[in-house]
């Protein structure tokens, strides 16, 4: 029975002392609680609704930043690709590169990603099915991948809404590789305001409680000291301040359920 | 902290003597798992997929055996009425009156359950958002009903599919009421196999746990001694073999949770 | 190739004068477009969203107004049942007896409104699948329906929200029956406005367009002389004033495929 | 009231000959029926469901191609890019620079085929509702498009399935620009078939004559000699053979609604 990991952090790289900072505090929770911390945060954000929004970093200027995460904290990174040019590059630095839910189906960058030998994190897209994410296990493994990660993040349910099918969870787990529920995302509502996304950031422990008790290997939250005015994602990100909170009951129903099924 | 109630049986009232033995066997494993059993079943199953389906019992000869299954087992009963003058009768042996998803709009039938004063259970539509359930409701207090459930069965999803969205379940708990989770029906593939419907048992361990973890204060799941060979809903009914070890860690997580939120 | 009937008329039966008034301009308008007309009103709205919603008249009153619109206006007439008790009465005036979507699947309603002998028209439940239909047909035919109609009126499509899909029309028609299309209850918003349904009345035009380039055999469209006033359904109702224009492209499209297919 | 313009041509460039001759011949029926007609195939199937699928030529290849296509045949041509690298180098030779569904949020890719001054088509994405496109559409207009195209190829419904909401195409038109409704990609079964897409080629005709009964600008379908030998999209592509019969009545419902609306 291994610890819940945490996949956690803003959902954009802001500045670079702001970065470390929340990496920083984010692993003096997860040391609190003895659970492993992964650092995510974008580069960039590829696919905003709007395209006056913020969208980060350059590349190497994002990863300069995340190598110093590594550096300065001592704890492994996570950020996402967007086009398969990006791969060995963002590979030099994160330990886990992510594959974003629109893109899971691009043969091309999970070509590129699986190549690079890293751990790859692919987001099931909101049009897919659970049993269709076999079809991208396969491209990534003929293509050399060794680690694999599945994320569920909710799936389309009419318009501007998602819906979790926690039946997706043990489906996904059948191919064999560790699972995440991406606990923030889940809440999103895409395109809800309009021009940016909606959220609704209150049910994300309930969510997450449903998911350690379906049974994952880690929990993804995007984590930011004041949600409110963030750049992106605000509406569903979670508080730095309520983190620990949050992450209490989860691990209380994991260990629950330490040693059945 | 209250304990996690069960609500469960075989899905339609066969015989008397199976009846009987069903709730003395549930019980006996609600009485070793200290948890409150109320049996369930229909004496009709008035909107069967196919006109040939098994229908079950005439009211009275339904409504004689479930009196009988409070005097000789000791627990409470409850079954659901499909026209609104079956509730007064229904009422006379019933401690709990059940609305079904299809019906949950029918003015007439809910005012008629409430007005026998027992204890009424409406399922939420599949076709319905959680929060126009609090519409249900008010109809139900107009009409003078005390004791009210709130069931949640999920959600149409395309053709011949359900998910449940398990947001529902603090969004109906706002209404004031318990919340049920009905983890059987949830797994039914409505129509999904041509002339009945289809299920899928594996899944209801999965969402008992997460709405376990969400928090509900009843279990609803239609149990059987042998699913297979039922004439109901065999394709997602819990064998009796395996009521106890599918419980327990629905218990675990729900004990895991005691004094949190 | 047969002549595009219309079935219409207010959603709920008001007072007798308005209901012989509505009957008598929309016959007009049918009679100079060359259409049949078939006039339909509900004497009670069972299952409106909210308790204190208008419901209509009693069935004894509400039948008396349509045998009048029958003698006075002399068309033929529809309402909708919603329990088998009704199925009967309502035959004595009634030309065609509806079942409202959410009871499609009510074996009893279905098998009390054969046996009058009287056309059945069902609506599709927002919760079936278009193949599911046969399942209905079949418990009509079993109890010796010989003249069916088959409603499309939408399907649920996340919350409060619906979508037609227009693919329900040809594989309907496969059962042997007439195909309805329903514009202005496939606009609704079901529970979109809280306590009442909303709806999208603009889009009706569009959508009763495709269904006639697609092929059915009547379209169904409420119709009010001041919808936004209406007790009921007004903002999905056609106002009366606006039934020509809207209804002469729709035949403009039938026409032009007359002979084809 | 312009004609009816035809977007269409075999799912992936096979071979030369075999481009040449489908153009060829699809022409002649458009020149048969007097309506424009531009060819559509792709050089690269980035994004097929399993990475064994066939994925069409090295875009220096495929281009040549096309290039051969304006030439010899006299036709404008469209193809769809994947990373945003590849748009200058396809504008070099195609008319129409296309955006797939599932990348219609990739900012970087609308501005770089938005920089060629080509005309830009984009694909709704199966996960967005139509008033999310008028985001689409300012990316685009920022980065200084002035012909843009947007297509309704069908939103997801459930799992493995789509549903073509008519609406979208009024509410997509109110952003200013010409609509294109894909009629083939609106029948297919997403992953339907396990490790390939289906599809449903039967209900091509009906969607097509739903669509102009509503209104388009343009249809887009996939035309094939045997689709059921073709290595991309065969379940939903339209046989070479059948395509002037499949247009004719699509067209007759057009010309009815000429000067109305």
């Amino acid at each position: 029975h291994s610890p819940l990991a945490l996949i956690g952090g803003p959902c954009v790289i802001e500045s670079e002392d702001f970065t470390l900072k929340m990496a920083d505090e984010i692993k003096q929770v997860c040391d609190r609680l003895s659970i492993p911390f992964i650092f995510k945060s974008s580069f960039d954000k590829a696919n905003r609704t709007s395209i006056t929004s913020f969208r980060g970093q350059a590349i190497e200027d994002g990863l300069e930043i995340l190598q110093k995460v590594k550096d300065k904290i001592g704890v492994p990174v996570l950020t996402d690709i967007h086009e398969s040019s990006q791969a060995a590059i963002a590979a030099e630095v994160v330990d886990i590169l992510q594959i974003p839910a629109f893109l899971c189906r691009q043969t091309d960058l999970l070509m590129a990603a699986a190549e690079t030998g890293r751990t790859v994190n692919v987001k099931k897209g909101q049009f897919l099915a659970p049993w269709d994410m076999k079809n991208v296990v396969r491209k990534l493994e003929t293509s050399g991948a060794r680690n694999i990660l599945l994320t569920e993040r909710g799936t389309s349910f009419g318009y501007n809404a998602l819906v979790v099918d926690f039946r997706a969870l043990p489906q996904m787990r059948e191919f064999g590789y560790p699972i995440v529920f991406d606990a923030t995302h889940s809440v999103q509502m895409p395109g809800g305001q309009g021009d940016k996304s909606g959220g609704q950031r209150h049910f994300v422990p309930y969510l997450a409680k449903a998911a350690a008790a379906v049974g994952i290997d880690a929990l993804f939250m995007e984590v930011h000291e004041d949600p409110d005015n963030a750049p992106s994602d605000g509406p569903n990100m979670i508080p730095l301040a309520q983190l620990e909170a949050v992450l209490k009951p989860i691990l209380r129903v994991r260990d629950s359920l330490a040693g059945s099924d």
